[in-house]
């Protein structure tokens, strides 16, 4: 449907670069698989990504659904680490199930020379009613 | 996926509700198929939909997938007529195919009691690249 | 606040423009305004534009203020006619006033190299509740 | 401009009743002023809301636009712990400044009975340049 490009990057070494680049945040995420113009990643959920009531935070939902465009992108560009949002959606549908890892489903719509579109379901894990949607845009840097 | 139910109006009960309740639009869509939580609706592309160039507008891009939703959610839930748009958000990716239809391929995401989202792809007939994306929330007004 | 610049054409300048690339649209807006950074325009409200009921209708909306980001950019970076909306927000808040104009107040929040971005809030004419809010994202091309 | 109303809670109520709802964070919020249909919260910058480089992170700039319009509203309808977020919608526009506090400059362009819509600015404090825009819809529950 999108435009057909084979990704770049693997799981393993978009883990890699997460790693190296945002050590600060690495462990919160977890990138489950890699697809032609799409990615699953998972919020490894801790205390600090839940409101009172144990359910996912709306900043951390937009975190996965940002992390998640951002290493779909790269895993079809290879590591360049200036892409940056310009802008974002988000629809909050259903209550998180409680204490449970929140699971991105991303799917890459466009991947053009300098703007890349992203949409994004978030579930909880084991659950098949979507939480959020969210769509997210990306500015890609020109080459140096 | 979403909350799963079964439609309660047909693409003809659509299209006859369409006809009465919208006389002066009801040509410019058809719709080709319902399905539980989906339709797929066709803009059929004339001369006010065209910008210079021949490719749809942005306007009627807006109205089709306004449309859309609107129709998706009478299918399930019956013939409301008045059920309002509250928020939107529009990605415009690919120019459209000149003098060409627009199909919109909606899928509801939720469709609670007071509030439905719907998501839409537009697609130019024929070609297997959204042109643009779009969420449209629905607000369902009180049983009377 | 944003981007400080003056306009390099005025509200003549820009109906000009507009009656000459979009003579099918161009009497349904008129240029009130142009100022640093912004500009009024109003929708000149005839029955294509109205709902049952008399209200200005969803697409008739999104029309108004996807032109008046348009020509606000238009009015700072002159007359380039190939800047394209990217993506967009909607809110709508309140049902217009029937059968009355409609009102767009833009403000350009940014004014970038590649990327403009300007907030809408619709007015009907002469009511001082905004019936409805946009942000609009436009792609400007590269100087040729 | 929009619903004319006058706060029920101070910036000293809110304070108090982010304390006890959100102990974990509310530290990281202060509200600096309440208007009519408007308030002005700072996001107090620590380590954890900055991305490599020391700018605000994006999860950072949401949590901030969300309490803003959150708490812009309660100040409007009293302490109702229940109201949640359903959309948003986030334009990001420049680089917030390095290890800065960021500023939150909340209007409610509406506030009715079901559903309240809240614009929002952000600013690095100091700076006149929005670094990003945000509107937030806000459904509240029914008197119980």
């Amino acid at each position: 449907m999108p435009d057909t490009q084979m990704p770049v990057m693997s799981a393993e070494d978009l883990t890699v670069f997460l790693e190296r680049e945002f050590p600060q945040v690495h462990k919160d995420f977890a990138v489950e698989e890699v697809r032609d113009m799409g990615i699953r990643v998972r919020l490894v959920v801790q205390d600090r990504h839940l409101r009172p009531g144990g359910t996912v935070s709306g900043p951390s939902m937009f975190a996965l659904a940002d992390v998640a465009v951002y290493l779909g992108v790269l895993a079809m560009i290879g590591p360049k680490g200036l892409a940056v949002t310009t802008s974002c959606s988000l629809d909050f549908m259903r209550k998180p199930v409680a204490n449970t890892d929140l699971i991105a489903e991303c799917t890459l719509l466009k991947l053009g020379r300098v703007l890349a579109v992203g949409d994004v379901l978030l579930y909880s894990d084991g659950d098949d009613k979507p939480v959020a949607r969210s769509t997210m845009t990306y500015s890609i840097p020109p080459e140096r």
